[in-house]
């Protein structure tokens, strides 16, 4: 089959690669509805991150099972399913604290940028449906995989509850699918910080009720200004390097939250100011497994449209043009058709 | 009067200072039940911490008041009373969110090494009793000022719930309260972690379940062996250094919580760590002025004696050998009785 395969910094295409297959009795194979390019593809991409060979790309997924290994017993061929990025058995302590994405057997998913992929620990990873979705719904089934599972735990994280104020930092795919969860979760004001108009006009339409354009101490002053100095209970830290981790630390109040979804690059925090800025912080790989069956039922219900955030679509075989666009930040998220 | 001074490093001790006075119309002055060290009066003791001249000590205290400026409204003087190391006005925002030690008209008590002190901002920092308490309750009163507010923020902030797994790291006064502190939390199990057989006895008094005296990574290989390889829910850092912390890290599971109440010296976090940890964490200075209320009257109904944790009790004037005690590590905490 032709699948999407990084062999260098800058140098991403289709290639013919093989079918995959059933490795291990607890694997499932799937034939993909839609794939997507994910910003944290971007890494590696630009160089700014280590690869070991060539990487076959892909981790957000959703689809038809072909296949299943033989101890599979959830999900059967047929089904419609939609997995995490973070492949987990969902049964050892960790998964039943709600922390998939720490599971004893965890996996990351890979290769899915492709017509089929080969799903890890399918039983414990997949969600299936009941019937087949429509073609319109496949792009918000998608999101859930991972972008809005990870703007969910964001928001979750950051203990966002009903009439709290919310303030996002970042306008990436992941910050706007955090400001969708937050209004979701009851937030009586969401800030969504963001330079781009494209991004603030999508930020509003999943319901952020304000948008700060400045940055760094003036981004602050605005927020603070916004919040009669008290600072927001909330912040979704959704970019991971030190500007923004900064961002969101002098943004939140004492007591407040953040929720720290952009993998680090870079940051390093003194205990100090930690322990005097008083801020309860959780963060990592989002266990969207857990969110996943809420979220799928969301989309199935028309409550909320995350697919919203693929602004652009191209088949497969231009998968290279997606990750120009997204490095170039010409597009926010790309959907491929496969 | 006599109070405690210290000049520099390893020089303190009682000298004739003046008696405190009402500066604001917001102040109280109290005569002092009795007054102790705090483990962090040990910082500057050490030199491990600038001292800008004589530094009047000792920021624990309860007794009766005496003398309220113009504008008090909640105390009277001849109450009895007990109020945070933290003085707060207790209407701010940072406040009314349950964050008094970061209220905007945050003050640090100073100077209650002595029998007479100055509370600054009486009204929002002071909480009278109907009666004058007996003689024997003042210790554990005294404790709730700090010591014990500080432990049970430290199991506030790490989430401790009925049934919960704990770690205590740290067996000073602070991390003794903690212990105290999650058994009335209804925590499971507590495994105390402490070197010292006397610390241990007072640690198995105060609820501790399990003592383990490893440090490190032997300490880590104990905890991961007795909760099955899957680490604590709740972890409570009373140190403040990096080996503390490292500890407390390695000990919870992911999601787990861990609160941190040691003033940091020398912490310093990598982002990444933080992340893929997946380790939820709250510091900083205790509100304890949001707990203060619940722990008298715990202390006035008998249900706990927090006041064991003074294991050497000596009188004002003798407060240097109070101090050196502590540094030697023969006494746990100082009691004065001024």
């Amino acid at each position: 089959m032709l699948a999407t395969v990084l062999h260098k910094p800058g140098d991403v295409h289709c290639e013919e690669v093989a079918d995959p297959k059933i490795l291990k009795p607890t694997d499932a194979i799937i034939e993909l509805s839609a794939s997507c390019i994910c910003g944290s593809d971007l890494w590696p991409y630009r160089g700014l991150q280590p690869l070991d060979g060539p990487m076959h790309m892909g981790h957000e997924y959703c689809g038809v099972v072909v296949e299943t290994g033989s101890e599979v017993r959830t999900v059967r061929p047929g089904q419609f399913v939609v997995g995490s990025f973070c492949l987990s058995d969902n049964t050892c302590p960790h998964c039943r604290f709600g922390f998939q994405s720490s599971c004893v057997q965890r996996e990351f998913m890979s290769g899915a940028q492709a017509p089929y992929a080969r799903v890890p620990l399918a039983d414990g990873t997949l969600v299936a449906t009941d019937e087949i979705p429509s073609a319109d719904l496949v792009p918000h089934m998608l999101a859930a995989s991972d972008v809005l599972g990870t703007g969910w735990y964001a928001a979750d994280a950051a203990e966002v509850r009903p009439g709290s104020t919310v303030v996002v930092v970042g306008d990436g795919a992941v910050g706007l699918m955090g400001v969708l969860a937050a209004g979701e979760m009851g937030a009586g004001r969401i800030i969504a910080m963001s330079r781009h108009e494209s991004r603030q006009k999508l930020a509003k339409e999943f319901g952020a009720t304000d948008i700060v354009a400045e940055r760094g101490e003036e981004g602050v002053a605005r927020i603070l200004d916004m919040t009669k100095g008290v600072g927001a209970d909330s912040v979704l830290e959704c970019v991971g390097t030190m500007q923004s981790m900064d961002q969101a630390l002098a943004c939140s109040r004492p007591g407040g939250t953040i929720g720290y979804v952009g993998v680090p690059h870079g940051v390093s925090l003194e205990g100090e100011r930690l322990f005097f800025g008083q801020k309860r912080m959780l963060g990592g790989p989002a266990p969207v497994r857990r969110f996943l069956p809420d979220l799928m039922d969301r989309v199935l219900g028309g409550k909320i449209q995350p697919g919203k955030v693929f602004d652009l679509r191209l088949p497969l075989e231009q998968v290279a043009e997606g990750y120009k666009a997204m490095d170039e930040r010409r597009a926010i998220k790309t959907l491929l058709l496969v």
